[in-house]
């Protein structure tokens, strides 16, 4: 039996594991790092590297880092272009699963944040387990979110009393009936999705690259603060050639 | 200046907790404690007393248990009812960061899971620092939520590709257009608010008391799950009196 750990770190700095994230890396025989291409490459793979030296300071794992597939757009559109990537994906797990991990040695790979939100790699793990015929398990270990962050920093409640909390993307968002928003948090959103919804009184607590050296919080009514987020998000972005950021959007109260 | 940290506890035992949280533990002076009337109150004030036990062994802080003010039905309705309920908290809270919190002192509260999700603690700490001019502020550490401890255990991400994720509660459930369900987490349902959605081809994933020695999970399609659910949840609440559950509805694909 092979086991392979999903453990979320976190947005990024080890002193957002929880104890039981810690106690998991701590039995781990390989773990695997994936390395996305791009300007974010060297800090992601220092901050996995950081975790490792702070909590197994004595060595004894192997570590297998391979590139992540990278996704091409299709013709076919969103959903193709998803699909070839996470058969890219699937097949790269597989091949890890099979060469680098040998029976009964338990893998680990690092998630950042929750493993639960906006992540398919359970999912594909999931695939991976069903068809081993009994030979593959898998464990899920939770971590805080980038959207526990968000409220945290901005020291708000993501819901106010009996309201409902919608998790949504940009790409969601931009289709979204404005008068249905409520507390609507927006994850993975390059565009700036909200600057369609100005003169919705709504209210917005952005938060970018959340939890590193550069955390950057604004938050007002979006038809004041709007623009100069836009022109803070590109700076910070272009001070290092990619940005994490992810807002809150809430209708104000009458 | 008086200093109180409202600390994501996760739901229940110590190993859920960040390092964060611990390093924050260790800084307290002062712990609250708001005790809830029920069955279930032993067990809560013993779970905060094991992870205080657990992190600050060698003591050194005090210990504050106050009543938490009971929720009173008004004949206003549920708004009225709420807010009546928070007025008695937040006087609560302002005596005790008035008369048990010294001035340069640290307080803590532990919260369940996490402090931004259906916990109202926050906006009532966050009025009594605006109107305390300066002279008591907080801070929020976030903490595992039963949101992604439900998805964790059952080994599922909270949404599929690019799909929406809803936090929502039974009394919003109740009222919600079947239609429109994709992920939806109830939270906060004693009334089972998911018997009414049958015939919708959507699938259940309920965790009742996560994390804790008797958790119990039950998955499947809601048509033909749904009955063995109640029965089940019946049986667990009889057990101790009470139950904690959440649950993820999620449409089938076709
Ligand atoms: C692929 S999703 C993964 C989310 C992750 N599983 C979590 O729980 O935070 C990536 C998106 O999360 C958000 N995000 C992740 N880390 C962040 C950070 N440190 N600051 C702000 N947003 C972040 C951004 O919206 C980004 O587009
Ligand atoms: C007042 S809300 C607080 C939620 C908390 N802040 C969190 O992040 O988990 C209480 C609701 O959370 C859910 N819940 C909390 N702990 C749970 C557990 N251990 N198992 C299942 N559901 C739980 C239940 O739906 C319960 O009605």
């Amino acid at each position: 039996m092979k086991h392979l750990y999903l453990i979320g770190m976190g947005p990024g700095s080890p002193e957002y594991l929880t104890v039981q994230a810690i106690e998991t890396l701590k039995r781990v025989d390989v773990f695997f790092l994936l390395e996305k291409e791009g300007r974010g490459k060297d800090k992601l793979l220092a901050m996995r590297q950081a975790i490792l030296e702070l909590y197994r300071p004595e060595g004894g794992y192997r570590l297998v880092i391979a590139p992540s597939p990278e996704r091409q757009t299709l013709p076919g559109g969103y959903q193709e272009t998803v699909r070839a990537w996470h058969e890219n994906k699937l097949a790269l797990f597989a091949r890890l699963i099979a060469d680098e991990l040998q029976d009964s040695e338990q893998g680990g790979l690092l998630l950042w944040g929750d493993p639960s939100i906006y992540d398919q790699t359970v999912s594909l793990i999931a695939e991976l387990a069903g068809r081993s015929g009994g030979k593959f398990d898998f464990t899920i270990i939770p971590g805080i979110s980038a959207v526990q962050m968000l409220a945290a920093r901005h020291r708000i409640p993501l819901n106010r009393v009996g309201e409902e909390i919608l998790i949504t993307t940009g790409r969601e968002l931009a289709r979204a009936d404005p008068a249905q928003i409520h507390n609507a948090v927006v994850m993975l959103d390059g565009q700036c999705a909200f600057q369609h919804l100005r003169g919705q009184d709504l209210e917005i607590y952005w938060g970018g690259n959340l939890g590193c050296p550069d955390e950057t919080l604004i938050a007002g009514p979006l038809d004041q603060v709007g623009d100069a987020l836009i022109q803070t998000r590109d700076r910070l972005r272009e001070a290092q050639g990619w940005i994490m950021d992810t807002y809150l959007l809430r209708r104000r109260k009458l």
